[in-house]
């Protein structure tokens, strides 16, 4: 346990857990990770431990002395209305809108639908076959990074990052994804404006302590 | 437009229209109703001029005055920040973590996978027989509401609503989620906690006056 009791469930390439480690790097926090491996045995996410701790069987989940936190972004909201540090959250209410509002088109409408459960699914259920599953998870990033590379570049409040010149919830929220993309090899030429800020991020240490390969359980290859 | 300029664009049967359409009904705000027809014509929703108000082509967004806000529970925010009324988010950071936590449940974990467009693409692009994608849809819901229910019946933060003993941002989810689930015919039976809930909510004006069949554009019939 450290000094201010934070432990987090994590995974390495979990996209919602990483939101949630930049978040707590952002604000400068010391947090134990706990490593839930969601490949390994079929899942220690569904194991009776872990379902004590979170019955939907997923990360990432905060603890903070006897509180137990679900939801990326209910938890960096938590983060940022119990502690000191750089704000997540812009000054005023309309930026604090659209910021949770670019945050929301990726954590509601792009990452939920390429989820390992929802893949599995269209797996095992469906009988989805993998060039068909790849184009499902490319679908939902296009339509999503069209969408959000628009707003991006359609709105004045846009600066260094998604919602003016401080990394914000949108921030957290975007890179994972982008790491994602990359992941499936999507070529991230027709969304500049997201590149140019994911790049912004990345050199930033927050960012890059949080990224996936820099994390405990990732394989050491 | 009405005298608090509010607008809303919404679809009577969209479920994160629905829970706007509650919070602005609990806070008391008088709002003009702008219907998006998201099935005439293979959809307003992706029509030029909608497309100039949500890059993204769905609803709901809000309007108010000059800005534009989009996602649903970033619209429930910031209504909450910008108006009086009865508060749409607990007192404690512990509460509204777990309210939002909850809402984030329905609106990241369940809704997203059901939605129209998601069922559009598993009917046309990969084939899906009706009846796959109802079990599908019915799989989504199941998943969700377990864990829900359990979360709801193991914390002694469950009052009458979702958290403590007034609606919040968690119950302006879980409503729509229970009118979706009645619409696909699932049986509520197992999750007594839940039902019992949006009884307590049904009988609230704001939750009665949100409901799809009052709203505007509902089929007569």
């Amino acid at each position: 346990m450290t000094d201010s009791g934070l432990r987090l469930y994590s995974y390495w390439r979990s996209s919602a857990a990483f939101r949630v480690r930049i978040a707590i790097h952002l604000k400068g926090l010391p947090c134990e990770i706990v490593p839930v491996d969601l490949v390994k045995g079929g899942g220690e996410q569904h194991s009776d431990a872990f379902k004590e701790i979170n019955p939907q069987e997923l990360v990432p989940v905060l603890i903070d002395g006897g509180r137990v936190i679900r939801q990326s972004l209910a938890i960096i909201e938590y983060i940022e209305e119990m502690y000191e540090g750089p704000s997540l959250l812009p000054a005023t209410s309309r930026e604090r809108a659209r910021a949770r509002g670019l945050a929301q088109l990726v954590a509601c409408d792009i990452h939920p639908l390429n989820n390992t459960r929802v893949l599995k699914y269209l797996e095992r259920e469906d009988n989805m076959p993998q060039l068909e599953r790849e184009r499902w998870i490319k679908h939902w990033i296009t339509l999503g990074f069209d969408a959000l590379e628009q707003m991006l570049t359609d709105s004045p409040s846009t600066g260094d990052f998604c919602e003016g010149d401080a990394p914000s919830i949108a921030d957290c929220c975007l890179v994972p994804q982008v790491f994602n993309a990359q992941r499936w090899s999507l070529d991230l030429g027709p969304w500049p404006t997201i590149r140019r800020i994911h790049t912004t991020c990345m050199a930033l240490p927050a960012f890059e302590r949080a990224r996936p390969e820099n994390q405990i359980d990732a394989p050491k290859n």
